[in-house]
């Protein structure tokens, strides 16, 4: 099941594909979790390392080098989509790559945060970005994933697996969005201890009342 | 909201008030969950970090001793209920002793794991136990928390507090359960790393095909 390279193939190409879409929904601010909640939580989270330079995996469009600008904060977002890179340097804010994770450019820079947000998607790519990554932050530098809270994106049993998706809520043009692999939370710890990464914090963004947490946020740091 | 000594106190009293009702539903393996996957997953975590002493916190009528007994594990039960640890006693198979979290007693010894199975059931005591633990373990030594799963626990707001319990589906003749204190998987991540505790492992015993864990099970060593 985790080694799956056509789904890998799929991630790749889709994200290429709806790079427009994507663009158009992050930007409209559509996502209503995102919009809600997670965004903020981002931020906050951030803002309470005090970096200045940070590393975006996964950036996308680039939404949140733009937001990172003003408060003086250089970030450098990588992608494995060219449309997206494309759409985030044409919009400025940051320093944007086409890169992919299992492939990390040896000239990135060394960052004092590494930031990916609902951008770990696939299996084998994110296996070899953290192993990678610590060489790219400074001593003392972190790690913050934000992803879908396991136990509130599924429905299905809870167990590690590829997954379809649908963009619906937000984007009526894009009928067969990338699929995305499912880490159930016990994944994910182990996953990061598998690499030397040790947790500092595990936090919940959630709407106010609400009875499931919008997203977790993952904070580690190389052991 | 967390300081509520009338919580506290009503958690002891209902304890030793209802030792038997609860000791006749753990020993008549009526808690379904337990009977179905969180005893043995507990077993088994055990068995994997090959103790030879095993501290028990909150051992209640003491299953657990006389399940590890047979395999050469000796263990220290400790609770707060007299009535609890009366039963655990006369059943054999370990140590027991009557004892406060908050106040654990200098003598009882050194340990390679320290347990507890859905038995940190309050707040400040659970803060005391948490800042005292370590040396009660040998270097290396572990804790081993098995609790309910804040996300199938809960429809409540997810947040920290003070829930009322039911014991209907196991105890027909206990109408007025103990209280408990509720903690968010966050929480419990920065309760452990507040009193320099490092998390190892997060396992969520699931059983096969379950839409959720049955618990969520932390795995942590002195830092």
């Amino acid at each position: 099941m985790p080694t799956d390279d056509r789904a890998e193939t799929r991630i790749t190409a889709g994200w290429h594909r709806h790079g427009a879409a994507w663009a158009a929904a992050v930007r409209g601010r559509r996502i209503a979790s995102r919009a809600a909640v997670t965004d903020k939580a981002l931020i906050d989270a951030i803002l309470e390392q005090r970096p200045a330079r940070l590393l975006d995996l996964g950036c996308g469009e680039g939404w949140l080098a733009r937001s990172l600008a003003p408060k003086g904060i250089a970030v450098t977002g990588i992608d494995a989509s060219a449309s997206l890179v494309d759409a985030a340097r044409r919009a400025g804010g940051g320093d944007f790559r086409v890169a992919d994770y299992a492939d990390l450019p040896a000239d990135l820079g060394v960052f004092d945060l590494a930031v990916s947000n609902f951008a770990l998607l696939g299996h084998d790519p994110v296996e070899h970005l953290l192993a990678a990554l610590p060489q790219f932050l400074r001593p003392g530098g972190r790690l913050l994933i934000q992803t879908l809270h396991p136990l509130a994106a599924s429905d299905s049993p809870y167990a590690d697996g590829w997954r379809e998706d649908s963009w619906a809520a937000f984007s009526d043009a894009v009928a067969d969005p990338p699929p995305w692999y499912f880490r159930t939370l016990g994944s994910w710890v182990r996953l990061l201890s598998r690499h030397q990464w040790r947790l500092r914090e595990l936090r919940e963004p959630a709407a106010p009342g609400a009875a499931r947490p919008a997203s977790v946020l993952f904070i580690a740091q190389p052991d």
